[in-house]
């Protein structure tokens, strides 16, 4: 009894050692920015990256195609291996405002008030869930087998976009370069978060997205509104009113043939949907909502179908800053995500059918002209500022989707599985390059703010992202 | 013949050194800040006018009251005079945005490359028009008419007020306070631009004004796009959608009874309408516009009804800013003008009527609860920013009308008689304290981007307003 305290005593001691080291190590990670503005330091992240990895004997080597950021690639070959399994994460994140960041910056790294020995807590910090935690996780996963949890029993290989963020606008042309060395018997997607139960969840497909700005003009500058409200077009109210005809008061897109071009569901994805743990009214209550767009249709429900986001609307100015003017032009932005069987492009086509659909006279890429604001009633500038790319779902009755639930199933917690996730993984671009199976098994708590200020990653989703990499590290034949 | 070509070398040499000594008394001026955000800025302005005018040999003091910029009263008495005069202006300005000004700052007022001995050039700074420039006119009138240009026929008072940007919310206290100081025949008001074709114009009115800040709310925090999108509600379509609910495409404002309780025109402001020179096409092509709200109507039939102004929206973030989110929430700024017959409360009650007629609850002046957020559908929360006031229309048939417009016709050049401006005056807080006959004459170019960046005036503006103000010194009996 006494021997069997002093080993819990004893291990526990090992292991808030290993934990403290895991966190120095996920700190210096996250205080170097790694947003698409700043080269220099997507740079860096990536020779951080591949030096924490060659510590711990995985081979490296930056994989390079013009005008884009590096990605890191690794590998770690094992005797007798059952197969070839490759591990993908994105390390650049998303824009930062400063401003909005509580506290502590977007790259100073803080347990705000927390107590990092407290499961609980968070580490606050751009990319803290999206996506740099998890390769913390796998890093402190190949740790964990080295100290003697066994060895691998596939061939392991890791790829670490730069891009990510930022539409993966270069991700194929990688993927054509080193076709070979990214080639493996599937990837694991290590992207997005766990479900909302805090369930361990394993997605077998991603929405695509594409998405636009879209800016429309009033007069050529702004203009005293006692002078000319009421006379010369508002742009702020033409932009309003364009936007409100693009979706009902339900939450119903309205622009024509939306809905349509979508593959159904097979009978095995309806069943793991209907098997999902209920959710939708501890999220109203968790974000002060009363009502759900698309109502009565289920979070799950929705997902499986695309949606037309507003990002942001922005004309004048609001609030102390506002002044009595007509404002001159009005934007929006917007994301479009896509189901399986919708194009980016043929998408967008819609929409902009839809805008000259409204009257509108619509120029592509670029600004109208005096010309053509004296020549149109109604003018707006379309830029389609992402690519974008198609949604992605793998069968979940191919063997190595059986192998990926046994394995996370054999870790003895309930498993969520997920025909689809409803944010966006640039599946698409790989599959159409590899033709590999792609599974999704993400680490990150799904209340962790991730694109916006504040995220954060919940430090019981870390420790337990670390065994969910060495469980995939150490995965049944298939 | 050589003695009248020398006397005019000799006239025009003088006139040059005026007019640099006007421009550079101009110039000092327009350096000091004058936004309501800065009151020492406000008090240094006060304090400039007053030594100016006491130069002139005019009586200044401030008339002062608790929390308010103090207002610069000024008397100049003569002999023989028949009757009293008072001359208003504000030099306060509208907020500035320095990011949005071109070349030179909002109080680094600069030629922008023009030569300051064409008078097509312009001066640019905040207040250049609105209304600094006049009071430079008042004083180089004042040094034209010591230089020999006669003498006053009417005893002139002057009232520059420190907060008509800002609503004019400490005015009337101002008027009660000091009302022998400030009572007069009638007041003549040097705020606002002249006609759009440069002619002089004389305003017997103008619109009142009022507005307000609108927020609307989605989930509690920012939330993932692709993971919520379409499900949580979007704070910036109901925007869209509560906003393109109150005004139809035509322009023509769809708020039950907001064109009600308008006073109609008599038959003399119908006539003087008419005669008004056309100038809407020409404005249109300006201003690279090919439609106007309200159409049929021409501007100046636009501008003798209420107008509701989008002043700014604002939610989540566009262009490069852009990122996957569903905002929380989205705000909206609106300043609505009226005609006389609109009370300001009035008319807001009948927004706020519409909002709720749309299903929203509506909180006023605060922020809304959670239990709120969580018990209703739809929660928008109502600022009432600034108090306003009611529009003022003087007979054209008074006696002091009719002066104003012999001194103006007097000068040899074609004059527009307006009944209203379109922009908003604090003629009510005057009419309610000293029912005394208001009479506009103002002297900015139209196209001078006031109340927005790159204010400016154009020099030739500055120098017929010397010769109005000179021309309204020495007004015919009445």
């Amino acid at each position: 009894m006494k021997c069997i305290l002093l080993l819990i005593l004893v291990c526990s001691a090992a292991n808030a050692q290993n934990r403290a080291r895991v966190l120095a190590e996920f700190n210096e990670f996250l205080k170097l920015p790694n947003v698409a503005a700043d080269p220099e330091g997507l740079k860096e992240n990536a020779a951080w990256i591949r030096a924490a990895f060659e510590r711990r004997g995985v081979q490296t080597q930056l994989l390079e195609v013009p005008g884009a950021p590096a990605a890191v690639y690794g590998q770690l070959g094992v005797q007798n291996a059952t197969g070839t399994v490759l591990f993908y994460a994105h390390y650049d994140g998303q824009p930062v405002n400063p401003a909005q960041w509580k506290g502590s910056g977007p790259f100073e790294p803080s347990y705000r008030g927390g107590n990092p020995a407290d499961p609980e807590t968070r580490i606050y910090a751009r990319s803290a869930s999206d996506d740099k935690g998890v390769i913390i996780a796998m890093l402190a996963a190949l740790d964990a087998l080295r100290a003697g949890r066994g060895a691998p029993t596939v061939n392991i290989k890791f790829l670490f976009e730069g891009e990510e963020e930022a539409g993966s606008a270069s991700l194929s042309r990688i993927l054509q370069k080193y076709t070979p060395l990214v080639m493996a018997d599937f990837w694991i997607i290590c992207d997005g978060p766990v479900h909302q139960t805090r369930q361990q969840q394993v997605y077998f497909g991603a929405r695509g997205v594409t998405g636009f700005q879209l800016k429309v003009y009033g007069p050529r500058r702004e203009l005293h509104s006692g002078h000319y409200g009421n006379w010369a077009p508002n742009p702020a109210m033409m932009l309003a009113r364009l936007l409100a005809s693009m979706k009902d008061d339900e939450g119903r897109v309205t622009i024509p043939g939306f809905y349509a071009d979508i593959d159904p569901l097979t009978e095995t994805e309806l069943a793991a949907m209907k098997a999902e743990p209920p959710i939708d009214e501890t999220l109203m209550r968790e974000l002060w909502i009363a009502r759900t767009e698309n109502a009565p249709r289920r979070l799950m429900e929705v997902l499986n179908q695309p949606s037309f986001n507003i990002r942001g609307i922005d004309s004048g100015a609001v609030g102390e800053a506002s002044r009595n003017v007509v404002p001159s032009e009005a934007a929006a932005s917007v994301d479009v995500r896509l189901v399986k069987g919708n194009e980016p492009k043929a998408m967008l086509e819609k929409v902009k059918a839809h805008i000259r659909d409204q009257g509108y006279f619509l120029v592509e890429g670029r600004e109208p002209t005096e010309i053509e604001r004296l020549q149109w009633p109604k003018v707006a500038a379309f830029y389609s500022t992402e690519g974008g790319y198609r949604a992605v779902r793998t069968s979940m009755d191919l063997p190595q989707s059986r192998a990926v639930i046994a394995a996370l199933e054999g870790m003895g917690k309930p498993l969520v599985k997920m025909p689809s996730l409803g944010g966006s993984v640039p599946l698409a671009i790989i599959e159409d390059v590899l033709h590999v199976p792609l599974i999704g098994v993400p680490i990150a708590n799904h209340d962790n703010n991730q694109h916006s200020h504040n995220e954060n990653l919940r430090l019981q989703n870390l420790w337990d992202g670390i065994e969910t990499m060495r469980a995939l590290f150490q995965l049944p034949p298939y």
